[in-house]
């Protein structure tokens, strides 16, 4: 580490997964993305709507504009949350480059260093490095099948005085799959607010639910305006645009909007014109209704075949929706060894300590995503997953 | 403010010029912006890149991508500025969400908290708030019409033990239009290296030279791999599509990439690649060949003007490029109460003070823009520039 390197970044790594992905090949079948299926992506009405922008406003769309982002964008997209959701929308709305530059902003203006977030242990590790970036502890707490376990939260906060944020992703949460209930959620917001702390709602999947029933966000709860919430286009338009929106109280958006001005002026003003215009026209509730399909289908599909393949040996989550699905192997079984073996199986997955507050080598947990792979890749890869695991327990004597 | 904001973002204010645009009228002649011309945007060619690439590669364009960039823009964008003005390309380079990114990412990844970071004063606001953004603390050096003054740069550097950084725009310089002169270019890079200290040389306007001379970037001259080399599309492509790009050594750009994988992933996957296919049948050469014979003639007619309707009461650099003129009132006259007489006078401007260090309200400067008003608006706007001058001066008695 070269010494000139800052004390906040001097401990950071590359995410783990992003390298990960970066050793991708043809004869591995992955399970590793976060992303969406590109089959979802609406390219040809998106190339449409471009040309239209750039045909009919090419001064406006290739010029710089104000931090905030495209005006009819943001109350296109409050008008949505309001009407669809029932989600508050008098706060301030910024639009920002992908969800994860809400989270880093938020970071910026709510941290300082030593000050402590608490979230799902595992999370999401693009929001945890954005934490440990401006120098966070991160107070991780334990998953179930109903999302956090709010009653460590409710600990935590009476035994640590420098909390300064809650963050949670409650819906088809990433990696774990699971969902928190409402009555997890209400008591969420109620120790936030108590604690005067502030509740960061990550939302990027809430709409991918299999069934079609939508947990109602936390943000629907909020009267106290104390919830940043983040949300995306990226997993219902494309994620290769950066295109999300924060949405909260104004004196934490105002701050957010000053970082953002800082950090790349505003997002791309061709994306915001031009998704815009998409949503002229463009269904996208029935587009979001053909994405829950597919993931309905694929998430199905490995959750059965794991069933099959996999018995009791290792415990699966059973996501209602979103992207992933979280396996945990026996005591004493580090996952790390079992990436190793499959990927000499030709299998890609990712390690559960990439995910963990402490980056834990003894981490007994590991991601799947069921969007990218096919159908016949799902069906191989989970046989793949038998075969490691099989080698894994078998040299492990279990 | 709210107690919960966090103590580096806690005195940042918004950028006085992004506020007085959002305050533009259409009855206003406005000499504000820090914009290129949307005359010189290459709107169709852009529109047709686009196409080809969301027709034939959709999948690659729309998903998410490695945080360094998309590796052809990057070759690409290297072997230009390696062939056409031999800047050494060994370093790494990343894409950022335009030159700004760049700016903020290194800040983050090279300052503590009471860090110096010395600058031209005045100088970019966007790079100086990146900087305050993460408490570092501005030393500012007085530029005269070789560049910055580059003694008071070693006195700065032999006085304060905690300077990490050196800012410059060497080559028509934000505010002040002015160009630093090779010796001292060759002083400065010895001088970082003697300190140790890292030279960001932010570099948007070099091509925009009204003559076609180029002065060799720092960077040519850095056999010692210790300048960061912030380069931009903005100038010569598009602001609005945000592509700009970072160029140093490995020990620092590997660090800067970590840090924009927790701030936005990766620059729009899109863009990045219709930029990219734009680049291999558009004759960029010819285009900035373009863009210097406007700029040339709006700054010439700029400077013509002033010199004609104002003579030597008020002092005016001479740019050789870029998009700005700095004007000095004389003693005792701080210009911001000028802008607000010419506000009145239906003509807007920038008060130093937006670009100083200490941000003090008696700077005697303003920044002209000239590369987007019409010639007509430059005239009309010179002159309603020497009324509000004029009534200014009556009323303090000079």
């Amino acid at each position: 580490m070269n010494p000139r390197i800052s004390d906040r970044m001097s401990n950071l790594k590359p995410s783990a997964i992003r390298e990960i992905l970066k050793m991708a090949s043809p004869d591995v079948i992955s399970f590793t993305a976060g992303n969406p299926s590109a089959e979802t992506f609406p390219d040809r009405e998106l190339a449409e709507a471009i040309a239209y922008i750039l045909a009919n406003k090419p001064a406006e769309a290739l010029q710089y504009t104000i931090t905030e982002g495209y005006a009819p964008l943001i109350a296109r997209t409050k008008d949505r949350l309001a009407g669809k959701y029932g989600i508050p929308t008098g706060g301030d709305m910024i639009i920002t480059s992908g969800a994860q530059q809400g989270i880093e902003l938020a970071a910026k203006c709510l941290l300082n260093s030593g000050d402590a977030v608490i979230c799902e242990n595992p999370s999401f590790i693009g929001a945890l490095n954005a934490f440990r970036s401006y120098g966070a502890r991160l107070l991780g707490v334990p998953v179930d099948d109903e999302g956090m376990v709010v009653d460590a939260v409710d600990e935590l906060l009476k035994r640590d005085g420098r909390v300064k944020m809650i963050y949670t992703i409650p819906t088809f949460q990433n990696p774990s799959g699971t969902t928190m209930s409402r009555k997890r959620r209400e008591r969420l917001l109620e120790l936030a607010i108590r604690h005067d702390v502030m509740l960061l709602e990550d939302s990027p999947y809430f709409e991918l639910s299999f069934s079609g029933d939508i947990a109602p966000p936390i943000k629907t709860m909020d009267d106290a305006d104390n919830v940043l919430y983040i949300g995306s286009y990226s997993k219902i338009i494309s994620p290769g645009i950066r295109l999300g929106y924060a949405l909260g109280p104004k004196w934490l958006l105002s701050k957010m909007t000053v970082a953002k001005q800082a950090s790349d002026v505003h997002t791309t003003m061709l994306i915001m014109m031009a998704v815009d215009r998409l949503l002229d026209s463009f269904d996208l509730e029935a587009h979001i209704a053909r994405c829950r399909e597919l993931y309905r289908r694929k998430g199905n599909l490995m959750t059965a075949e794991l069933d099959k393949r996999l018995g009791k040996r290792v415990r699966f989550t059973r996501p209602g929706g979103g992207l992933f699905i979280w396996g945990t192997l026996p005591e004493n079984c580090p996952s790390l060894e079992l990436c190793s073996i499959a990927q000499r199986h030709k299998l890609a997955i990712v390690p559960g300590m990439a995910f963990e507050t402490t980056e834990d080598p003894a981490s007994r947990g590991f991601r799947l995503n069921f969007s990218v792979p096919t159908e016949e890749q799902i069906i191989k890869g989970v046989a793949l997953l038998a075969e490691s695991i099989d080698e894994y327990l078998e040299k492990r004597g279990q």
